[in-house]
């Protein structure tokens, strides 16, 4: 689904992180009918443009049962009127192997999502139930775009390298290297630092990069592509959340970022 | 509340792991009504052994919307039956700052958990939200139980700290020493290696650390207890879920653990 999207050159990712607190009106309508009309308009203004959609599962969590019932209405109004758009459920999640099920079951089943975001502490064996999930994307936490990211990530693994690499680098060798055996895996890499996605794309060839940071982080957008692009001018799934979803005129907004991205990626520009 | 229990002898924590398809007669009622039922006869049967309850998200999570009321049911009958008993949320949580604020009002709003575990990759930073909400707990990943665990938690941090540290233990000194600013910190660690937990247990000093891996993981009892226990001989949350929930005889299953922790804290045996 992504390689379709790219090749019609599409990498614009909208983050439907739907703070139930910022949504116009919200004290309108009950909570599953203001979060699922908030985010169909976004739909139905952005299904063309985009190459994605992820929405958070903190933010619809947040609203209990309900949320979860708006969340599994608005996946399927997204593949209703754009099948060919994957959806991204940004969920973080990780356990042991078999508590994973559940998981899985939670994210394909229930809700219907076409892949997740996983955090890798627990190491690759833990995960094993959705690097074997062949059809589904896992989308694995390398290096994240809080300003706090390196207290870890940073890390100096040189004893096991021999050369200096901080954990987030091994991280992706090791995904790279090791896990993909089903062919599923991608990362998540914020925009913050471009030299490290660079460092990053130069490990994984060219494996899906889930860029996180554009806009309200502070991510430089010409810098990101330039780092992030794989080795076809494609690869990349570029996220912008708040600046589109909470702006005045969400369409306008994804226009332009969708247009500044082909700018970067134009002959001229690279 | 841990005070309390640990006061009174109390040291085992009953993990709710309530897997749909193992429980019997499940497809007789809906999936609230045998959630429910499930787990209210375990917390009858067990809540005044017990130091806590331990329900892990990916349950019921898996079950969607009617998981999550039937867990928010289950949490408030235990809030009722055994007031004094804290249910820690097994979540594994943890996004960038803002974001944790669904995550919390999910767990201790919506669901009305005492505690949570959250992962710690992202970094303290990216955790203020909980750690800065002093009146719940918050269980920070160290050393998990999982075989494949040591893929990271292992890695030798050594040119940060001078002489050779595996990362578990460097985040074991981190969340000591940085990030327990509200004295809600606690950590995670597996009974499977309990040298592993006796490193952790000098790094933290009383700090409160839930030990799953005992039972069905293989865990050595007596071991664990001797390395877990603090300079008190208190401070673990022992946990058992499958070896209690799905036995024939649950009670008895959980009597029989919470005499052997007792009698490994003996003045005999230690």
């Amino acid at each position: 689904m992504l390689e379709e999207r790219w090749s019609l050159g599409k990498f614009l990712c909208v983050g439907l992180d739907s703070d139930f607190e910022k949504i116009p009106d919200a004290r309108v309508g009950g909570v599953i009918e203001t979060l699922y009309r908030f985010n169909r308009k976004i739909i139905d203004e952005t299904h063309d443009i985009v190459c994605a959609y992820k929405p958070n599962a903190a933010f619809f969590e947040g609203c209990g049962s309900g949320g979860l019932q708006a969340l599994r209405d608005i996946v399927t109004y997204i593949h209703k009127v754009a099948p060919n758009v994957p959806v991204i459920f940004d969920a973080k999640r990780g356990d042991i192997g078999n508590t994973n099920e559940g998981y899985m079951t939670y994210a394909f089943g229930y809700l219907g999502m076409d892949a997740i975001t996983v955090n890798p502490y627990m190491g690759g064996e833990a995960l094993k139930p959705f690097l074997d999930r062949k059809d589904v994307g896992i989308f694995v936490l390398c290096r994240t775009s809080n300003p706090g990211a390196g207290e870890f990530q940073d890390i100096d693994v040189a004893p096991l390298t021999e050369e200096p690499l901080p954990l987030y680098q091994y991280i992706a060798q090791r995904v790279a290297k090791h896990w993909n055996t089903g062919g599923n895996c991608c990362l998540v890499v914020g925009a913050t630092r471009p030299d490290e996605l660079r460092e990053v794309r130069a490990i994984v060839g060219d494996m899906p990069i889930l860029i996180p940071g554009i806009g309200a982080q502070g991510g430089d957008l010409d810098k990101t592509v330039m780092a992030g692009k794989d080795s076809r001018g494609r690869g990349m799934i570029i996220n912008s959340s708040r600046g589109i979803i909470f702006a005045k005129d969400p369409r306008g907004e994804a226009e332009k970022l969708d247009a500044s991205i082909r700018a970067c990626l134009s002959p001229v520009s690279s």
